[in-house]
């Protein structure tokens, strides 16, 4: 059966399959979410309003063998930004809902009665929209864990915690994992998107239905092609042993770990927190160094992180989230931060965008760098319950300062910068500055090539080449989040000359067609122009596309930098 | 002695004077303000921080013996739209600082101690910047009381209460009254502008000298007409009596009376808070229904509203602020917002943004509709103590909505719509979209020709006409905004023709020169192009000159009349 598109409108409550436009035929994940807002959505909308759509798209290679396929693309116009917003995700829902045939779930609409709240049922025939109130209020562990039991383990789960019940503009969307901890679509708010339409979680039937190849054989040889370039990368072994948190002792040294608020690029107590410290905590204690999000991933990034009586602490305990609340916070103490991480999950809060939010609220003194023991008590008893200061908190970074009228304020597109900062690592300045999403360094990874040397090498710290080097990734990355592909196959990708290749022979194998290297970077280059006509349109313009001003003005330790690229420069990055 | 530029710099605590740049010799007021600030502030910059500025002006004529001539404007990039911003007020600075040859007070930069407050002295031989501790977290009524003993009760005061202190985007700046009471510069957050430079309060010595006049026997003829022009109107009349707050019956029964956060037009309660009801009540109580805010004022429109004890309670008890409270929060009792309102004033608080922002939290459930106490309290034990509650109320309306996740938030460029409806008097929605400062009734008060008939008349619920309305007002007010003139000078401009002419005679008297009407027309037109440019390389668009996404979607009670304008016909405004 031919994929569809599956249409909910929470005004009326009514669901309805469709074809598949052709011009959307050859979209997935990101291309297709985006190219979805950008048709259906008026830019200027309020976010959180009737108008606003919600679109869920697995991707292009998602529910195959292809190994690493298996995340899920979330976007809408974004209430944290104004922008319009793609976050995507690993967990179970991307190959699941590609087995049962759908190209992508639009929500549209919003209930008129504010009382009641929602789930959506997904299986072959369609959406199923039923009232909810058992799980309102909960967290997304007892989600998962009442799923679980009321539909079964193998259930696919789409869910917000409180933090999207509540609107907060720091809440993400949460996707149940093979072994039902959660993993994130994190940045943008999406999870207020889907509070707006009072939908509390998005359940997804098992199938037995296969996705369809169209040349099974040259999709088997590709696929072996493809996971022997992932797993015979150095980079992806480095992941698999110390997880993404490989990265605070490397960005440390690069003096570009944003420390204490953004006022310097080392943390002291960067050894505590570092990935080998938390490897070695999670072998003692008998937790699991690797795990994987989704099926199919030959990296295993994740990990599970045990307390000290070898329990559960938190899993997926990614770099950005660590160096959050370690360094920008100074906590250090690998514990508390964990525990902060599991509070996050279960609440449904961004893990970079609440961490900077508190640094910045540190810096207004409302509590203490470093106070690990504070810093959870605000989460679960404020944030968690809807408190005047968790509302504040939750709002994000941005909200912060607002709130507390702080100046220091690390965001762009009122989105918190993450956990690599622009003034030593001034690649990552051009990503944050002209992201079509607010600061994201998903979007274009210039670590890459600014600091592990992989596809080359560009001095960090230079004003030459950045924007190139964030226009190659940006136009990449947004056509592997396109494939349902992991963001950590670029490693091989720029590397190993088999990758790339062998990517694209999938895709081809799978749809009976013959793109090239070409049309890939075409599809990048066309959804950021899609993006950015989006944003033009919503009313952003170049000096939405700047830093912050006290990246300027404030040198930063070790190698005393300012962020000193010019507007004009910057702006140079739209010319393709 | 010719006028002087005082220049403080707060970043190394020094001042002083400077000669007025001929550019800029035929300025003063807004026209002033707004000058300086396009060519000295960056736009790009936070409002908060060093490189921000804020310009205190009288206006061309202030300090002379015009009648209504003692509005002092106050300049910066607001804090809370991002835009220009000029804000006036009366009270006895603005006649005070032009005695003694102040052309305009600039204070730059910011102390790099953050811990340390100040105040400065203006008198004829500059600005004296000392430390103030004594005053630190006191509201502005007894900033007045303390100043007045410490300096003697002729002092001229501008001073910011705790709200100020905070830097809350909602906090105004409050100049001392003939009487001790405090006005206010109330819009757009200049409160916390003049918090982050760490100043409590400017206070300014009484002086003997005279305002030079070129041709005194000129001005006098001059002055004599125009203070007629201004007694024999019979509007002038109305608001002697009723003051501000007659509107209370006339916009209602209009239909453009903003109610329960801009759900209705019409207010149940409206004869219970009505300029007539407040009339006898005062009258009941001893208290006074004639006013004025500074010396020379020939209208009155001020009064001294008393409690049941014929105690003081409030005054400047404006029609917008009892509009908000009133209406807007279903408070039927015009004690519980005098309360508020004063309690507005000793804090230093915005009275349009913040009703409207509890108006918003009413309808995100943070108290009841209606509840005058709990809002008293709020604003005292929340607002004035910065808790976190206060801080998102005095965050402003906007702020509040995006704590709370609310849609139905009335404001443009994030400043609070005040108290007629778009809907119902459509040329009052042209002025907010299209004003350079947000939403703000006094950039271009249509109710003339749209409501009272003055100036012509133009049907509220037509499409036609209203551009051409708002854009003449506009243009008119920019210019009288610059003469230090109060703005409801503008009744007896638009309707005897012996008004406006007696103005330009006064300036050309006062100055020795020879402006013409097109001149003045002209002086209005450049100050908005001159904010304008300044907006837009801040990056703002023609997307942000709209209403709320809401404003087109639910019609209002009676008239069930949406905003229908479309946004070609907005945009049209500009071309001139």
């Amino acid at each position: 059966m031919a994929d569809k598109i599956y249409r909910v409108n929470m005004s009326d409550l009514t669901s309805r399959l469709e074809d598949v436009p052709s011009k959307w035929a050859g979209l997935g994940g990101r291309g297709l979410t985006s190219n979805v807002i950008a048709a259906e959505v008026e830019p200027t909308c309020h976010p959180l309003g009737k108008n606003n759509k919600l679109v869920i798209a697995p991707g292009l290679l998602s529910g195959t063998q292809a190994a690493n396929s298996g995340r899920l693309s979330c976007g809408a116009k974004s209430p944290l930004t104004g922008t319009i917003k793609e976050a995507n995700s690993g967990g179970t829902a991307a190959q699941m809902l590609a087995k049962l045939g759908v190209k992508a779930l639009i929500v549209e609409g919003k209930p008129a009665d504010e009382s009641k709240w929602y789930s959506l049922h997904v299986n072959s025939d369609g959406v199923t929209i039923q009232e909810e109130t058992e799980l309102i209020g909960s967290g997304n562990f007892m989600v998962a864990e009442v799923l679980n039991k009321r539909i079964g383990d193998k259930v696919g789960v789409i869910a917000i915690g409180p933090a999207g019940e509540m609107r907060m503009l720091g809440a993400n969307i949460s996707i149940k994992d093979p072994d039902s901890h959660m993993r994130s679509a994190g940045r943008g708010g999406l999870g207020a998107v889907m509070g707006s339409k009072k939908i509390k979680f998005i359940s997804i039937e098992p199938t037995d239905q296969m996705v369809p190849v169209a040349d099974p054989e040259g999709f088997k040889v590709a696929s072996r092609a493809f996971a022997k370039a992932l797993i015979d990368n150095p980079i992806s072994k480095a992941l698999a042993q110390y997880g993404t948190n490989v990265l605070v002792n490397i960005i440390n040294e690069s003096g570009g770990l944003p420390t204490r608020n953004f006022t310097s690029g080392q943390f002291e107590g960067h050894e505590a927190i570092s990935g080998e410290t938390m490897y070695d905590t999670i072998i003692e204690r008998g937790g699991k160094p690797k795990h994987n999000c989704h099926q199919g991933c030959v990296i295993n990034c994740s990990q599970i992180y045990a307390d000290t009586k070898g329990q559960y602490k938190t899993s997926g305990f990614e770099y950005e989230s660590i160096w959050g609340l370690g360094a920008d916070c100074c906590i250090s103490n690998l514990d508390h931060i964990a525990e902060a991480d599991n509070i996050m999950d279960d609440i449904g809060l961004d893990s970079i965008e609440i961490p900077v939010a508190l640094g910045v609220a540190m810096e207004a003194g409302v509590l203490k760098f470093g106070d690990g023991v504070e810093v959870c008590r605000i989460l679960k008893e404020e944030v968690g319950k809807g408190t005047p200061l968790g509302r504040i908190i939750g709002g994000g970074a941005g909200n912060v300062g607002k709130n507390f009228g702080v100046t220091r304020v690390p965001v762009v597109k009122n989105q918190a910068i993450p956990a690599y900062d622009p003034r030593a690592i001034k690649g990552m300045g051009i990503t944050y500055a002209t992201s079509t999403q607010g600061a994201d360094h998903t979007m274009g990874y210039t670590i890459t090539s600014n600091i592990l040397g992989v596809g080359g090498s560009v001095n960090p710290l230079s004003q030459e080449g950045q924007v190139e080097l964030s226009r190659n990734l940006q136009i990449a990355t947004a056509a592997i989040d396109s494939t349902g592909m992991c963001l950590f196959i670029a490693f091989a990708a720029l590397d190993d000359a088999t990758c790339l290749p062998a990517l694209i022979d999938m895709i081809n194998a799978r749809f009976g067609i013959a793109l090239t290297a070409d049309d890939v970077t075409n599809l990048g280059m066309s959804i950021l122009k899609t993006e950015r006509a989006f944003n033009i349109a919503a009313g952003f313009t170049s000096q939405d596309d700047r830093l912050p001003e006290f990246f300027k003005e404030e040198a930063i330790a070790p190698h005393n930098v300012v962020w000193d690229i010019d507007d004009q420069i910057i702006d140079s990055f739209w010319n393709f």
